[in-house]
């Protein structure tokens, strides 16, 4: 099977995922694959971003099934989309593809990516396949507003801004422990672990959660793929001020505190210190905070409090004695 | 240096390539690199293409620069966008970097990238750089026109179109050769030669011509990556029509006869049946060629008739004896 060939595979692969969903085809698109480039005809405002993944780097073939690759490679890549409130899109997909991966392999990482472009509504409108020494993805995500102006950026919180988080953190880090050091689920039971594992692997954008913020008024807002310290600190350069955050305050998933008193190691910093949990850190005005809590509700997911935007630099995490400390690495972290 | 650094770097390496040049910034862009994604407001249609470049499989670091090689990756994937009549306006890089690559290799490689985006006004608005155990390179870009209806598809041949091409063919596959075997040099003197290598090296979009084609009527349009007979195919297939060449009107880079001939090749195999000379190949109707060739020409290019259009399929090339074949492998490429 040629590149040509399975690149038309591919799509049909992610296409008849999605023609199991609602969608109908989008006004949007004037021409899909199949020609030298994809053309649309975008309203509004767009928002691209790109995320790769690498074996060995990101996941491991090994232990990681192919599907979940493709589902993880597409849903870190429209994460960045739901930190900024847009609706997703298109896709593009490229794929370096080594000679130990054969076709179905290919296929099976294509529906894994169908399955979570058809979840989102999105269309993979292209791609590119090449053979490689390592299996690689790089992935391109287009999300849309009606206006630039809709769009939350990591800049534009301000000093009384509240800082809230959605979901629940700390699983991601949980899971990895949970796939190192198998016996540690018998700290926390086989569903948690299981559970835990699949945040790890199979990671869900915030999709309607960040579009819920960017409608109720968020001030500035970024998606928790470095860590909460990390991102924190992100944030807090982009937008000039400081944040405060209690630990006591941040929401873990079910099981983190066990796993992690049997790792020996502290619950928060799993769910301060490490990433991928793929939850959005948000800075609103206090008095969006009701409005903005019942309607990220209203996707399903929550919205808990955890500080405050002050008219310093960085992030201080204060822990419930009162002491505190800079997020670990944060120095090292500038963007 | 880490990630963040690294992008940041290559991101002002990028831009101050383009400060060199006229660019003075883009009403378009909204947000450019530093957030979560960037945010454009596109007027009219986009033009979206992904190409990926892998060391060992497109080019070898051995004997390719760094900067040469990020070149090479832009003017690729904007080459997409020339065949489709599109002007460029945003790019986005993705990097696997080995650990053998250090920060001063990484910053050739995106001088080379500004180089190329600088000549053609694009805005690098984003990027993601990753450990691999290999170099790869995963290039996205988007391209403008004022509707859908200006960008020129591969589908929209019809039958008694004439076929021509831009430039010279051959001189990719020329300067493979020269690379290869450096003794081959001698048959076409040292200038020659040279010009052959970079021809290799250095592929450049045919943006101006492209879009001159467009806007005089194209019926329909591709870039020359796989070879003159290959593409020839997809334009067929896409249109649903039969395309005839005449080989002996197929224009050759200055050398690619002498060079073919001491090689013991075809010189019409080596501008038909390899790739990489970025050219377009355009069918349009015969009453637009002279308006066509006069716009091409004002580009600094030329526009050869090399063949028609007819109610067939596929492709057939014809000799100046008037023997009659189909492209090499043609029957395993379709797309």
């Amino acid at each position: 099977m040629n590149e040509f060939d399975l690149i038309a595979r591919l799509v049909e692969t992610v296409a008849e995922a999605r023609r199991d969903s609602s969608w109908g085809g989008h006004a949007r698109i004037a021409v899909a694959s199949g020609d030298d480039a994809a053309v649309t005809v975008p309203m509004g405002a767009t928002a691209t971003s790109v995320d790769s993944l690498v074996d060995g780097v990101h996941f491991r073939r090994q232990t990681a099934p192919l599907g979940s690759v493709g589902q993880k490679a597409l849903a870190v890549a429209l994460s960045d989309l739901a930190a900024m409130g847009a609706a997703p899109g298109e896709a593009y997909v490229q794929l370096g593809v080594p000679d130990d991966l054969d076709e179905a392999g290919c296929l099976e990482l294509g529906e894994g990516l169908g399955q979570v472009a058809a979840e989102h509504d999105v269309s993979v409108l292209g791609g590119d396949v090449t053979r490689a020494p390592v299996l690689w993805l790089a992935i391109t995500v287009v999300g849309h507003a009606d206006s630039a102006e809709q769009l939350v950026r990591r800049a534009g919180a301000s000093a009384g801004d509240l800082l809230a988080v959605t979901g629940e953190l700390g699983g991601a880090a949980g899971g990895l422990l949970v796939l190192d050091r198998p016996e540690l689920a018998d700290a926390v039971g086989a569903e948690v672990a299981d559970a835990l594992r699949r945040r790890q692997l199979e990671p869900r954008p915030r999709i309607a959660a960040g579009r819920a913020l960017a409608a109720t008024g968020a001030s500035a807002m970024i998606d928790l793929s470095d860590g909460l310290g990390g991102d924190a600190g992100h944030l807090a350069a982009a937008s000039g001020v400081r944040l405060a955050i209690e630990l006591e305050r941040v929401p873990l998933q079910a099981g983190v505190r066990e796993l992690a008193a049997a790792a020996e190691a502290d619950a928060h910093d799993l769910a301060a210190g490490r990433g991928e949990d793929y939850e959005l850190l948000v800075a609103l005005p206090p008095e969006r905070l009701e409005e903005a809590s019942a309607e990220v509700a209203a996707t399903g997911s929550t919205l808990t409090p955890i500080g405050a935007v002050d008219g310093g630099e960085g992030v201080v995490l204060r822990a419930a004695d009162g002491s505190e400390r800079k997020p670990e690495g944060f120095d090292q972290l500038r963007r």
